[in-house]
């Protein structure tokens, strides 16, 4: 391992990891003076058999995160890729025994190491008289032709301890578990990638069909003898170091593959189950199953790496939930005639055309403080309500004509400043579907300036937008009172708008992007401000253009 | 992302990543149309409340990991590090509405984008008429001073999914639910490691220590008030990237750090709940915990994310198990006299400078075939016999003498040779307990070349030391006879022995680590046969130097 590592010591990093683990799961107990857990409970296994399994380090979760109630006894760790000491894996074997255990089944992969070192203790243990069977897992399909060495264990190795600590659990006897696991052992296989190193170009739906094709083809002396019908559990295991976004795609695709050839999936477990450190890569397991065996798979177990997972088959059942139906337009009584509609348009024409204009101004701004895009956004806006007014003449009453212009900016204008200002208009429109008139359009602003400080955590004074709004808001309180005059309180609402736009030059940034740049370095009003203020005065304008 | 990630396309994977968690899970469906997850059981929620969360994707198992009873009814995806789209959070608020559900609590991380789109989905759901509140959860410890934008929403969010969910499982209505988190949320803090990439010298130890003492130091505005006697629930979490035997040892240095200071340490949950891709670090979660709030988090969920964790209390309880005790040695009727004491000594003493004589030449052998080293490793188990031969006189029983010869080379030849010799001569103690005559001796050899097959898995031929001990033991089965001659048959076995290992010269390698060779390139016997054969030899001429 690098010096890169996140450890203590690398001579110590497989006792710290056991420990960790130990220490955080109360069900498990470390053993006195070896590299060894056990549950916590042994004691209360008195006339059962113990399981017993274990391995290198660096396979985490593997073996401790399979320790509990329906899984594993205990676990012998070995220092990180080494098999374990002898003299703990018969440590482990005395202190179950010692326990009042009946025997022990020791859950071994093909490693040359782990059955050396298991079969010594194993034989030491039968000497002094405890009965010690050992199964010697091999569930690798990547080899096409038999090697004398044998398949090696991988992952699978999970749904054995699974399968015998069902058994053990529900009181089954040592040599029945044997022969069960052993005759379970024989239907499963499994592939693993190391990452896209080896395949660079290829996609995740090719590389897992590799996968398939090869495990499942019968000119392979270790397929797995899996066709159309078959029934199987699915294992999608991360290697530890690709992302749990990676480990969903590929299970999306061995899903949809596995479907494709007509395999029936009865239960699929993703996540990280036995690793090599933080390899980049996957494993996929298949395991044939009939009922019995799914029993055994979805007993309970308190095996803190046993996934959460749903008891029912994969296969043949509904995926999709029908989109929800769309509330139909509540009737507006507020629509106005043909001539307001008209001057509506003519105010969201001016209101473009005014930040149209403003591109380049708004855009040098921006690049002093932010990302220097702000003409461009407000820019696009603009051409996307032209866009739309092109298309017909808007709705007819300002809430729904709010509502719209709410949905367009959302999704053409984009970024903080399409949302923001789709949040205002959104909450504008609601006081304006009951009434129209100057205290309703004073109430618009007010809701739509108070959703806009509620979600976007600005305040008055943050250098933003809504500093120009707020400032206008305050005005426009004036339009509450009986016989207001629109034009004379709108003329003072977007002067004092531009007012706080030019304010903003002094101000430190307390929200949006220009909160990351450090108040010195600000001497221009903010560009966000600055449009809001054109905005008001183009609306400003085109009604008194039109003598409203 | 860079080209390696596992995909099918940029564009596509955060949809495939959340079609493959619905597929594998049938506890999910995907609502029609968008990157939205729910519950399958949607509509036995009547008059529940309804719980959704989500946000950019790449945080996976966050947050549809956490959909299922007792946790989140549905969660939104954006793409990967992008606030969700409105129109889709405004779709599942729908769908759980009208699946009958009385109102909807949003649990929304503190990032502008989240904040934005959240709110304008709850502002249109309840211009709708559809109930909605929102909570906004920024546990994030980083900051010493109080930003405007406040503090992030990270990993602490997935205990507040624990807890409403466990609250709106429970039948608790919109509004306490929604005070109760929000009070939960200002007892919690996170503080994130992003790896040991900013802190490279530092052990586990030290960078846990800096991050708990930054996170509960009283100067901190964002700190969590966790003082001696405090209870807490602890989560270690791994932002993707690092391997699991990193996240066990900074458990265990979190665990040790927070009892150091007198917390306890009521639940702790070490896994992969909200990672950032494969960012290579990790975060710690530390949440202020009572018993009705413990409850909650102990509460059942069938998420498949949220970990199978025991309702216990981590502090407080042992950790480790007394080691067994050893079996009292065993009387054995079989002790010899001095004399034969004395014979053993000397055959084991002509084995050693037999086994030193041949080191070099053993070792040019294996260079051919393996990694040059057997030579090397035979002349440290002659050594280590010599000195254990000078501390004392041997046990007085032939039994006795094998199995400590078994530790002895188990502990100090090591390798696949000190193993396989170690299973040789336990297992040819046993026939040895109950008598050491001709017979007895034979069925001794019998049983250590019976234990070396089956966990060493080499058959006769395959070139390995095998070869010779096979060959021999084939002639001491006349041992077994009436009237049967030591010597006569001895040599027998001892020629037999080297002219097996004379004809390794000959075969292909089939076990071992020759076996990695091709043969084309052996033409040397194998020196592990040789050296068999040459133990066999100084057996013989011991005894007959001692006319035995």
């Amino acid at each position: 391992m690098t010096s890169k590592k996140l450890v203590n010591s690398v001579a110590g990093c497989a006792d710290d990891a056991l420990a960790g683990l130990v220490a955080c799961n109360p069900n498990l107990h470390l053993l006195q003076g070896h590299r060894v857990a056990l549950r916590s409970d042994l004691d209360s296994l008195k006339g059962r058999v113990a399981l017993l399994s274990g391995g290198g380090s660096g396979h985490e979760p593997a073996h401790a995160g399979f320790i509990g109630k329906g899984m594993l006894t205990g676990v012998i760790a070995g220092a990180v890729f080494t098999s374990p000491a002898v003299g703990s894996i018969l440590a482990a074997i005395r202190a179950v025994a010692q326990a009042g255990t009946v025997g022990t089944l020791l859950i071994v992969k093909n490693y040359t190491g782990d059955r050396l070192n298991f079969g010594l203790a194993r034989e030491q243990a039968r000497a002094e008289g405890i009965p010690v069977e050992m199964v010697v897992i091999g569930d690798d399909s990547a080899f096409t032709v038999l090697k004398k060495a044998g398949r090696r264990g991988l992952c699978g190795t999970v749904l054995i301890h699974k399968v015998a600590g069902a058994l053990a659990e529900a009181g089954v006897g040592l040599e029945e578990i044997t022969n069960r696991v052993s005759v379970v052992a024989k239907a499963m296989g499994i592939h693993g990638e190391a990452g896209v190193h080896r395949i660079k170009m290829a996609t995740a739906d090719k590389i897992v069909a590799i996968m398939l094709d090869h495990m499942t083809n019968s000119s392979n002396v270790s397929h797995v003898p899996v066709q159309s019908g078959s029934s199987v559990v699915l294992m999608v295991n991360n290697l530890g170091g690709l992302s749990f976004l990676e480990l969903g795609i590929i299970a999306d695709a061995a899903v949809r593959s596995l479907e494709g050839r007509g395999v029936k999936i009865a239960r699929a477990l993703v996540g990280t189950f036995m690793s090599a450190l933080e390899m980049p890569g996957i494993s996929l397991t298949l395991l044939l199953v009939d009922e019995p065996l799914l029993k055994l798979i979805d007993a309970d177990t308190t095996a803190s790496a046993w996934p959460n997972m749903a008891k029912v088959s994969v296969t043949g059942r509904t995926r999709i939930r029908a989109a929800p139906t769309e509330p139909l337009e509540a009737p507006d009584s507020t629509a106005t005639g043909g001539t307001d509609s008209k001057q509506m348009v003519l105010v969201l024409e001016r209101v473009c055309t005014t930040l149209l204009g403003l591109e380049e101004h708004l855009n040098a701004l921006d690049r002093a403080a932010g990302d220097g895009d702000c003409g461009t956004t407000h820019s696009r806006a603009a051409r996307a309500i032209q866009g739309w007014l092109k298309e017909g003449p808007p709705p007819a009453s300002p809430a729904q004509l709010l509502s719209k212009l709410s949905l367009l900016l959302l999704e053409k204008m984009g970024g903080s400043s399409g949302a923001l200002y789709g949040l205002f208009l959104t909450a504008a429109a609601q006081p304006l579907k009951a009434k129209t008139d100057l205290p309703a359009w004073s109430a618009a602003m007010d809701a739509g300036l108070e959703a806009m400080q509620k979600y976007g955590k600005a305040a008055p004074g943050d250098r933003t937008m809504l500093d120009s709004l707020w400032a206008a808001g305050q005005e426009l309180q004036a339009w509450k009172s009986p016989g207001a005059n629109l034009f004379q309180i709108l003329t003072k609402a977007v002067k004092s708008a531009e007012a706080a736009a030019e304010a903003t030059r002094n101000m430190e940034a307390g929200a949006g992007r220009a909160s990351y740049i450090s108040s010195g370095r600000l001497d221009q009003p903010d560009p966000g401000a600055v449009a809001a203020a054109a905005i008001l005065r183009a609306i400003l304008e085109a009604l008194q253009g039109q003598g409203a």
